[in-house]
C-alpha cells in the first residue's frame, strides 16, 4: 500500500517536518525519502547523517538540543580511537556507533542501503517508511575558492566557512532510485519538499535519475515548505549559500528554486508579506506557522498544513 | 636491534608474563609474539583478543579484575547495536571498540596486522614490541562431540562447556610468520613460552610455518613457564582440556607437551614435588613463584626468572 504522504527530506528540518506529519496523520501515512549526498565513511563506518537524524527523531532518541546524534550520549570509542591515531574530526557517539556498526556490517554483506534502513526502522519501532533516495552512492561536492570539498569536509571539518560557488551531486546521474521511491512519489496524495536546504538536502534527491521527472508527472499537489523564516534558517548555513549561489536569501528565493517542481509553497506568518511574490511565481502560497523546534508543536504544525491542503 | 628476550604468548597469562619481563628487564628488551588463532570478526570489526589483552596490560588499561577489556568501560555502542538487531554475543566495550575501529580501518586499507600493531603500540606508548605471529589468517578450531567450533564460538558463545576432542589451526601451514618473528626467535638470548594455554594460545603460534623449526634451531635457552599451578590454571579452561585431550593435568603434563622444543621449564613452588618428573623429561626444572595476578608482584617474578637463568 502506498502511503498517503511522501516527503523529500534532509536532516534536522526535514526530520522535524516528517515527525510533524507522522504525529498529525499517523506514522503509517508517511514515507520519507531521504538524502544520501552527505553520507560519509568515518573510521570505516558508513554514516548516513541525514537519514539517521530522521530515524533518531522518529524514535525519540535525537539530541534535540544539539540537533544531531543521540540523547545521553557518551564518546568513549571516539576517545580511544583518537588516542590510537584514528580520524576523529567527525564526532561519533558510542550509541550512534552501535547503529553504524550494524549498518556497515549489513552493507558489507551485500545488503542494499534501503533494505538496511527497513531493518533498522523496524528494530527501532519506527513506523514511518524511511527510504534512502538511492542505494547507489551519490556525493554532494561543493566548489569553493580553495577547491572542491565533499559535503562533510565542508560542513563539519571546515565548519562551513568556505564560500560555496557551486554544488554538484557526483554519481547522481548513474544512481537509480531505491525500490519504492518512484512509486511513493507517484502514489502519494501529497508530496512534500521538507523545510530542508534546497542545495545540499533536496538537491541531491532531485538529482537522482528519474526523481524530478516523477515529480513533474504528478497531477496531485507537490508542496514545498520554506526552510527560511524571516530570511534565516532555523539551523544551518542556508542563508549564506543562497547569497553565494546568487539567490535572494528569503522564502521567495527558495520558492523560485522550486517553481518548476512544486505547486504550493508554505511560508511562515513572519513572511506573510512575501506571499504575493510567491504567487507571482505561479505557486499557490500558504501562510502557516512552520517553526517546530519544540516536539510538542509538531502535531499542530502537521495538522495545520494537512487541513490547509484538504 | 633484536630484543634480548622473546616471548610466545596468548592472552591473560601471557600478557602478565610479558609485563613481568618488561618490568624486570625494561620494555625495550622484550618482543612479544602473540597468538592470532582466536581473532574474530564481530559486527564487522577485526578483534584480536589475545594481542589486545597484551596491549591493554602493558598500557595499564586492562580491566585486571575481569581479565579482559578496558578498565572503566561502558557498553553503549553494543547496547544500541543489540536493539538494532546486531550480533552481540561477544562483549565489546565502547573504548575497546575505538581500538577495533582503528585496526579494522587500517586492515581494510591494506595494512598488515603487524604494521597495525606497530602503530597501535606506539600510539599507546607501549615500548614492548608486539608482533602477531602471522599477518595471515590462522584460526583455532576445536572438535567437540557436537561438531567443530571456532575458538570464540567455543570459548565465549558456548562458554567452553563442550568437551574438546581435538584442536587444529586452520590456515597455519599456509600462513607465513610476520616480519620480525623468526628474527626475534633466532636473535633473542632467551625465548620464553609464556604461561598460556598450550593448545589454544601457544599451539597456534608454533603451528605457523617456520616458527617451531626456528625454535628447534636455537642453541640458547627456550624456557617454558607452567600455566598450571597445583594442577589448576589461574584462569581459563586448561585443566579440562588437558584431560579431554589425554594429558596429565599438571605442570608435568604441560612440560611433556614442550619437551621437544623447550630446554627449561619453570614451575611454581606449589609444584616443587614435580621438578624431578620434569627433569626426567630431559628439561631443566626451575622452581620459582610464577603467580602474578597482582601487577605489583610482576617485577619480582620477572627478576627471579631472569636471575635464575643468568
Amino acid at each position: 500500500m502506498t502511503a498517503r504522504l511522501a516527503v523529500l527530506c534532509g536532516g534536522l528540518g526535514g526530520s522535524r517536518f516528517v515527525d510533524a506529519l507522522a504525529r498529525a496523520a499517523g506514522p503509517e501515512a508517511v514515507t520519507a525519502i531521504g538524502n544520501v549526498g552527505d553520507d560519509v565513511e568515518i573510521l570505516g563506518l558508513h554514516v548516513s547523517p541525514d537519514l539517521d537524524t530522521v530515524l533518531y527523531t522518529l524514535a525519540g532518541l535525537l539530541d534535540e538540543e544539539r540537533g544531531w546524534g543521540v540523547r545521553d550520549e557518551t564518546y568513549n570509542a571516539l576517545g580511544a580511537a583518537e588516542r590510537l591515531g584514528g580520524e576523529t574530526w567527525f564526532t561519533l557517539g558510542d550509541r550512534d556507533i552501535g547503529l553504524h556498526l550494524v549498518r556497515t556490517e549489513r552493507l558489507r554483506n551485500g545488503e542494499a542501503l534501503s533494505a538496511v534502513f527497513a531493518a533498522l526502522t523496524e528494530a527501532a519501532g519506527v513506523r514511518v517508511r524511511l527510504l534512502p533516495v538511492s542505494d547507489d552512492p551519490v556525493r554532494t561536492v561543493l566548489s569553493t575558492p580553495g577547491g572542491d570539498l565533499d559535503f562533510q569536509t565542508w560542513f563539519v571539518r571546515r565548519r562551513h566557512q568556505d564560500h560555496v560557488l557551486a554544488v554538484r551531486y557526483v554519481g547522481a546521474e548513474a544512481a537509480g532510485p531505491a525500490p519504492g521511491v518512484l512509486e511513493a512519489i507517484a502514489g502519494a496524495e501529497v508530496v512534500f519538499l521538507a523545510p530542508s536546504n534546497p542545495f545540499v538536502s533536496i538537491g541531491p534527491i532531485l538529482a537522482v535519475a528519474g526523481v524530478a521527472e516523477e515529480l513533474r508527472k504528478r497531477s496531485g499537489p507537490v508542496v514545498a515548505v520554506s526552510p527560511l523564516v524571516g530570511g534565516r534558517a532555523v539551523r544551518g548555513p542556508l542563508t549564506e549559500m543562497m547569497v553565494s549561489l546568487g539567490h535572494d536569501s528569503s522564502a521567495v528565493g527558495v520558492a523560485s528554486l522550486y517553481e518548476e517542481i512544486a505547486s504550493t509553497f508554505v511560508l511562515d506568518p513572519a513572511d506573510s508579506a512575501l506571499a504575493a511574490s510567491v504567487e507571482a511565481l505561479g505557486l499557490r502560497a500558504l501562510v502557516l506557522p512552520i517553526v517546530m523546534v519544540d516536539p510538542e508543536r509538531r502535531q499542530e504544525v502537521g495538522r495545520a498544513v494537512l487541513e490547509a491542503l484538504a
